[in-house]
């Protein structure tokens, strides 16, 4: 089956705010084994609008809306719409109850113009809306089916979870599946060679690579009569995917971001962590802190920006700073041991570069990144070569640091459970 | 004139990247005073393109699309463009040699394929591409002006700078200018009524409200014969609001961000800052360490989760933490006393607050942010309520931190300059 998505917002049209809906909507759609061809983005305009949506139904056998379902003269969504599918509107009393509970709740009085918001076209499945006053709504019509959604994100979002994508199932007479394996330390065209075969040979299930900042994600998905039977063609897959990238693997969870998996084995081992970060500012410790729980091994982290600094605190030594200056292996090295003395914690973790715009020289380049993990005594350290803007760099520091620790958290404790490689 | 913008790439229709460049694009033609009714994301299809850049060309008069000018067999937007136009390719000298001396500047060799990049439709406008390998076009027809831009936005927008908004300026009999006046420390709501008689007034210039996380901005854009004249309209307005909005405005420099403002407070002043960090985890740290030359006055931040780490490093009271919890008024004071002792910093800022999703009581709940600014001993404490997810609270705290900082400096430097308030 085939989608289409109308985006409708004149502050997208002008600029002011990215269209993160449309993403959302054909990522959802994508998930759900629908093809989508065309977005289109238009403002608060009836005739426009019409116009976009006459065009829709002409080629799609879904159109969703977002937006416009707002209860102001400017939002037209609902009325346009419900006119393009020849459905007048009528006050929906459940709408108008659940729009009274919502003000209710709140401590707040509607105002008149709130009521439009309960006027619904005649025949529409009605969506409720947990988070606001705008139901969505879906038109069954001839030519094809007509979704409206409300745009502010915490609305659209659950309500198409919880309404829509059970809907578009039900419409499927085979259920989608997908599980995406998430990759870190290995780069993009690498990992897009590696499964170049597997995605040349693909049919069901079919493959996809996604680049992210230091990750790539590859998701796997499949149509089948049931999910049990969409799950029997998807692990085969995922298995060959683990098979050829190994630890590289740290997740085939949705939820699992490369921090929650760094936070899960240090919790997961009872290991302290502390981080000593000079071109990142805190970045690295900021995203450890988005984990929830993290308290319970994260206590302390330093941004050592200064010489000074990192040796008043971390111990670097003034000849290693002299000889082999800030941005060094060296440096990154007593750095992470230094951080781990002052705070006694188990792993630490040392990042020093150059993130620009100034600073690059010829033999220590804009990009030029080294970073420390301290692991019970062991450390390592990794040189890195990062391209970008100032904000991009640091990103791809951070990324490449949760890597290191993942590794050799990792590695510290194939050695320690298995002995395998050193004694 | 009405612009219309195609964005060519399968990665936005299956939600794989959002559609920044549309973004980027529909503000850079706001900003030039053009028109923009529809945007439009179609994949790499011939046909399909074809259908929406024929629809374009009958409605605007002026159509950008990005996206599709690579090198493989997948990228079809020129192709597909030039035989919409009834154009013919031909190999344009300047261009292979321009992707010969791209390749040789990085010591590698172009393949076959890149040639094709060097093809280029009959009687075009040829555009440089410092960053990457795919000429920008520009195409005159009867119908309208078609511009063909590479996808990447790190070749995207140095090109629309350098090239496009030149060109289309040239097309405008009048010149637009705008002025952003950015405001911190006042509520979205309440800097909107406080502009509604402005908004409902406006003509020329026009002025336009943006919500940012704890920041709003106001756009007033002018059209007229030449820049001067632009300006001239501009610059009372711009005067209004500074008077309604006072110290309240940090900038009305278009690149200025509110950590920049601060942190040229912080540089013009020589005072030396410091963070001591709970709940955000380093990233005020971070925000302040993307400013460039902030080494000047960042020396050392410190990330205390825990409480035993407020003790040791910023010299909490046991007392303090037993009685007012760490989350506190008080809490927050000992920190930034303490942060400012440990460091020797002129100014120390301490956040510490329940981010959620868990940690939140009756009396404390999820949201409630403490933060305190020492100035050269003073300090000023300040309780915030904040909502949404993790994410949402840390960065709104962090914003928040920013604003009190900058009052702060301010009011200190009014009292030791003027000996305004206090003696």
């Amino acid at each position: 089956m085939v989608v289409e998505l109308i985006c409708v917002g004149t502050e997208i049209l002008l600029g002011n705010i990215v269209n993160t809906n449309g993403a959302y909507l054909a990522e959802k759609c994508a998930g759900l084994g629908l093809s989508c061809y065309f977005q289109t983005v238009v403002g608060d305009n009836a005739e426009r609008l019409s116009q976009v949506l006459r065009t829709a139904l002409g080629r799609a056998d879904i159109v969703i809306l977002s937006g416009g379902l707002g209860p102001t003269e400017d939002d037209l969504t609902k009325e346009t719409a419900a006119k393009v599918c020849g459905k007048p509107l009528y006050l929906h009393e459940p709408s108008k109850k659940a729009i009274e509970a919502f003000f209710a709740q709140k401590g707040l009085e509607p105002t008149d113009n709130n009521w439009k918001q309960a006027m619904l076209p005649e025949g529409a499945i009605v969506l409720a809306n947990r988070n606001g006053t705008a139901p969505g709504v879906i038109l069954e019509t001839e030519e094809a089916r007509v979704i409206l959604l409300p745009g502010p994100p915490n609305e659209l979002y659950p309500m198409f979870e919880e309404s829509v994508a059970p809907y578009l199932e039900s419409l499927n007479s085979q259920v989608i599946c997908s599980t995406t394996v998430k990759i870190c330390g290995v780069g993009e065209s690498k990992a897009e060679t590696m499964v170049k075969d597997l995605i040349d040979a693909q049919t069901n299930p079919t493959i996809a690579t996604y680049a992210k900042t230091g990750e790539v994600h590859i998701r796997v998905t499949a149509g089948a009569g049931d999910k049990k039977e969409a799950m029997k063609l998807i692990k085969p897959m995922v298995k060959e995917l683990k098979a050829r990238f190994g630890n590289h693997v740290y997740t085939t969870e949705e939820e699992t971001t490369l921090e929650k998996s760094v936070a899960d084995l240090l919790l997961a081992n009872h290991l302290t962590v502390t981080c000593a970060e000079s071109c990142t500012g805190g970045l690295l410790s900021a995203r450890l802190v988005n984990v929830p729980g993290i308290s319970e091994v994260y206590k302390f982290g330093m941004v050592t920006y200064s010489n000074k600094v990192k040796r008043r605190f971390l111990g670097v030594k003034k000849s290693t700073l002299q000889k082999h200056g800030a941005v060094s292996e060296k440096t990154a090295e007593e750095m992470a041991k230094g951080a781990a003395l002052m705070s006694k914690a188990d792993v630490a973790v040392s990042i020093t570069g150059i993130a620009g715009p100034d600073g690059g020289t010829e033999e220590k380049p804009v990009g030029l990144v080294y970073m420390a993990c301290y692991v019970k005594g062991k450390v390592t350290v990794k040189k890195c070569q990062f391209s970008g803007n100032r904000g991009k760099i640091r990103e791809s520091a951070v990324s490449a640091a949760l890597t290191l620790m993942r590794s050799c958290i990792l590695e510290y404790f194939s050695k320690v459970t298995f002995g395998k490689k050193e004694s």
